[in-house]
């Protein structure tokens, strides 16, 4: 299937999906899926493409948010913010976009470029560059590929934006960061810009059908009265972390990320286990009673509501909150030494040296 | 005298009347006096033109650094950051500038323009937008005209750069402000693109010829082995708020910029008495020992060397230090309702309403 199109009712699973995938974080993609949504009964669905059928020559850009999640919440987008900061883009550039790219496959950044598309017209590649989302803008597969960030376009709410040029995609981050926290937490962007040989060389292929069929599991399986965990672990070649009720949580707003860390006293199986989860936006590592990793960044660490089946993300951890933490292995991309060094463990101040997800103990 | 030339010898003067004009702050004018004066060397002398020969349909862009004085004097720029803030704005806006304007007629920015202007061989007009200097952006007489501060374009001597569009100057105080402070606490300015119509609505006139002549007669009476304080007071009808010694400084690099108070007991005539002068880049109000206001921002706080007679800027005090503090009436423009909400006493947290200098106890 090289193209298929997304109604506005088939954006409930890519938003499920997308928040499985966020990894706790990229911000619940409700609002997302309600501009999605809105885009798509006034404009008709959206068209998802191969990255093999995008021409060499076309010009690519993605479109998402930027900023706390726990600060989006508070501070939604009017829909015509995305929208504005490809416009400005394009402006800048000379040169209209050919198609939209997903920055992350998670959060509500995997639903914001399906409002975008749908009020544009463009087509949507299949794919990203997490396959999961990351709290840094730099933490991308293109990135890895010499894709530069800039020239790239922030905008607020209010009117205010900026073309940013940077000479590393670092520095695009520490200048856009603080623009974002200047513009009062949270913005919307448009980086990245770049060529369909670019795209194929660089894009996580196919995560946006990922999320659409994750999207899918959980919603058959609760229709069924079955919490997902397992249907999904058995998809997507995961892990069972553990099950444990939330016994404290502590969160903080800091340099324009939502930070914290979960404790949980396991249950089931786990009972008597105590574990422990930190996030910067998304989760970063699961640790036991003993601080062994259960499973480090750049593996993903998913949580679902063990009673209900929904995902779960970080701003919604409450004391009293069951949940299921599934590991899944990241792209093989970050594996790589590139990888690590872009979003392992060391990065984030993490002592622990990366070892992959089916290595660590249960 | 409708235009004139400066030559790298005349540098001189306009660097020590910048240094009085900048009324403590604005950073010292040595560097940009030593990248005019290298420029001239390189490509001839910087022409001064007055406002009415300025055509209206002239493209007029003001140059600066921005940040604050105490880091621009450990992070000394090349010279080519200004020069590519002007020519990143030409490209932004698909136009050459025809004139260059400098938007603080005091410290640094009052030789800096003078730099570019020799570089490009664009003509420098005689008038700035403060007849002093001022921390913030925002605070120049084309605010008070509706003349935008963006677009923008800021710039840092590692090669990063942002154009800015902003719904308010205020908002492109605070977002260029942040970027500043992200780039390392300084960074290169182009901002305000007017026409000429605008600048000569806006301009405060004649303050390129003002400062020149401030430092001919700084420098005649020191060469005559006088203070020049009391022709100072003479020329620019100023008044003489008092001279003593530094006995507490007391200095912090805060949101971007350099806050401070100092603590001076009097000499000569002011002995027995106390007084205290607070900052922010620049000096913002003068107390006594009953904390009666000497001279209140907008009005102009102007410190010289008691001893050698040199301007001394806020990063120079130090304890033991003995200065002759002078105040000037400021432009006409500042003492408005606008002026007042612009740069006035209550903008920058001071309980006292503003009060001209002529009207206050000496």
């Amino acid at each position: 299937m090289s193209a298929y199109t997304i109604t506005e009712n088939e954006m409930e699973a890519i938003a499920t999906g997308g928040a499985f995938l966020g990894t706790g974080g990229g911000g619940d993609p409700y609002i997302g899926k309600l501009m999605a949504q809105s885009a798509i009964a006034e404009h008709g669905p959206v068209t998802v493409i191969s990255p093999e059928d995008v021409e060499d020559d076309w010009l690519c850009v993605p479109v998402c948010m930027m900023g706390a999640p726990t600060v989006m919440l508070e501070k939604l987008p009017n829909g015509g913010e995305a929208r504005s900061a490809l416009e400005q883009l394009e402006a800048f550039l000379g040169r209209k976009a050919d198609a939209l790219i997903c920055i992350e496959a998670g959060g509500l950044n995997s639903t914001i470029p399906f409002a975008v598309a749908a009020a544009t017209g463009l087509p949507l590649i299949d794919g990203d560059g997490m396959g999961r989302a990351f709290p840094e803008l730099q933490m991308v597969s293109f990135t890895m590929q010499n894709v530069a960030a800039t020239p790239m376009v922030i905008a607020d709410e209010k009117g205010n934006s900026s073309v940013i040029k940077a000479i590393s995609n670092q520095w695009t981050e520490r200048l856009a960061r603080s623009q974002t926290i200047e513009m009062g937490g949270s913005a919307l962007v448009a980086l990245y810009p770049m060529s369909g040989a670019e795209v194929k060389k660089g894009i996580l292929r196919n995560t946006m059908s990922l999320i659409f069929e994750i999207g899918k599991v959980i919603t058959g399986e609760r229709a069924n009265n079955r919490n997902p965990a397992q249907a999904l672990i058995e998809k997507l070649n995961g892990k069972r972390l553990f099950t444990g009720r939330v016994v404290d949580i502590e969160r903080r707003t800091e340099g324009g990320f939502a930070r914290g860390t979960a404790v949980l006293k396991g249950m089931d199986d786990d009972h008597g286990r105590t574990f422990r989860v930190d996030f910067q936006n998304e989760f970063l590592i699961a640790l036991d009673e003993k601080d062994q990793p259960l499973a480090l960044t750049p593996d993903l660490i998913c949580a679902l509501d063990a009673d209900g089946g929904l995902p779960v993300t970080t701003e919604q951890l409450r004391f009293g909150l069951a949940i299921t933490m599934i590991g899944l292995p990241c792209d093989a991309q970050w594996r790589s030494e590139a990888g690590i060094e872009l979003v392992g463990p060391a990065y984030f101040g993490y002592p622990q040296a990366y070892t992959p997800l089916e290595d660590l103990p249960s």
